[in-house]
């Protein structure tokens, strides 16, 4: 897939996801005023909508109208929203600055940002349990496993063992473990809506497209902690360097800049090859995996 | 329904909720361990389980088997654990006692029961998602009725506009209002959970036994008022006299003690005559709601 292409795509999806979240955020001329418009505020805020890009993308693989796919695209991105309010926190990472904007704690207050964050995630389960046109099995299937995924055995425990690590040496494996839990299994749930969707697909091709996920999602994040040590605060949206001052452990701190982007560009062929059986449909899957490691922010 | 008998059915239900929470909860052996361990120290640390009763309860008017509703009677639980959870933070409440113990950041520490309330919400929807011998229609249907009475039209709602009211002067028609969300929302879903759990129930039924939901969550509410001022610390579990100091609007401080007692009672009137049309089996909740007005805790 041409870099064109993939933009092509990108476009059609982010007007998609914009216009669903839009719709399924609550008025913020409804009340609570305040809690609806710190929701608006964080998930309007702009951001790459990387996950609800990776389910559409795994929709167009399989044949599955996008029209099927905003809700679920929606509920990823609101899962995602929640646990970037929470982690910013002050008991938590303690972090000003998100997306080149406040904080929801900073623009608002810290109760009205614990609220507006468990009120996201709430609004991610009620978004998969309305999803239109898609039948009860298939909405109760994502249910369970955007649950799984985000729950204490999948990014809410990845994020409980980061805070545990926090000062003692970690090794690799150990760091894999933490990343596998806090972002990848919410990229792989975001993937599995797509597959969900389809209902009916066969064990291999899931097996395939969640290999990918597992890849691209790691990945992802050796390239976080790239970008962190090697981008500019303007432009990846939030403090850079923040976790060298946090003394936190990076891939680039663990294994040094070059071997970890060597170790993200070799997940990156894994994923390609997870999808090669996949047609034409996969491309904006394959433009992700190849865009990912050349991406600034 | 007499005490002895409505004493019978609790205990009954109490043996199977804590069965099916310690069951439902992740061990504490299990990675993250300071998580787990928090979320187990605050669902199973006591509670009367009232919301739980309730879904059995429905049930039994119904003739739901109660196996059917293990699973949706931990949902409304973990989702009334996580509120307090987060009420309890710092940024919130800052209360140091639940339940006679140390809140959960107290017990752990901030960002620990940020988490743990987090995944206990996620934990409630895996719950619904993984209930057995539910078909998936009635799954889903739990599963959007839980979210919308949870999420920032429903109990976080009313955890917001609580929030907003600290400070101003409230009337009677505000504060129902946010008791209506803050507590009542969760209340009505957990008779919701018996009547989907059933999946088939007349209109008219269903209309009466949510009307009985609503009358006793607000009843409970006006009683729990009442209680914060003839209470005491040891006999309610909690920091008796808290409202007062914390200068919020109760029934108490705006109508006064005894007609916040009257309005209790006529709630409580009106929930019997809801479910007068029920046999015998919807003697238990008809013993609940008269249990209340004489509850010391």
């Amino acid at each position: 897939m041409t870099d064109h292409t993939l933009d092509a795509f990108r476009t059609r999806c982010q007007a998609r996801i914009e216009t669903a979240l839009h719709e399924l955020l609550p008025r913020a001329t409804v009340q609570p005023f305040r809690l609806h418009e710190s929701m608006r505020y964080t998930v309007l805020g702009g951001g790459k909508r990387i996950r609800p890009l990776l389910t559409y993308a795994t929709g167009e693989a399989l044949g599955v109208d996008a029209a099927l796919l905003d809700y679920p695209a929606c509920a990823v991105e609101f899962i995602h929203a929640y646990s970037l309010i929470h982690d910013d926190l002050p008991a938590m990472d303690d972090d000003d600055l998100r997306r080149g904007r406040p904080t929801c704690h900073r623009a608002f207050d810290e109760a009205t940002a614990i609220l507006a964050g468990d009120a996201l995630q709430t609004l991610a389960f009620q978004a998969l349990a309305e999803a239109p046109g898609l039948s009860a099995e298939n909405r109760i299937a994502m249910v369970e496993a955007l649950a799984r995924a985000s729950g204490s055995r999948g990014m809410v425990g990845g994020q409980a063992l980061d805070l545990e690590a926090e000062g003692t040496p970690l090794d690799v494996a150990m760091l894999e473990h933490i990343h596998i839990h806090k972002t990848g299994a919410l990229i792989r749930a975001s993937v599995q809506m797509g597959i969900l969707a389809h209902g009916a697909l066969d064990a291999e091709q899931a097996e395939r497209l969640d290999r990918y996920a597992k890849c691209i999602g790691l990945a992802f994040q050796i390239q976080d902690d790239v970008l962190d040590v090697e981008g500019e605060t303007s432009q990846i949206g939030k403090t850079a360097g923040r976790d060298q001052e946090l003394d936190k452990a990076t891939y680039p701190s663990l294994v040094g800049l070059a071997e970890a982007k060597e170790m993200a560009a070799s997940l990156i062929s894994e994923a390609l090859t997870a999808i090669e059986i996949f047609p034409a449909g996969a491309d904006p899957l394959r433009g992700i995996a190849s865009a990912l490691l050349g991406r600034k922010n």
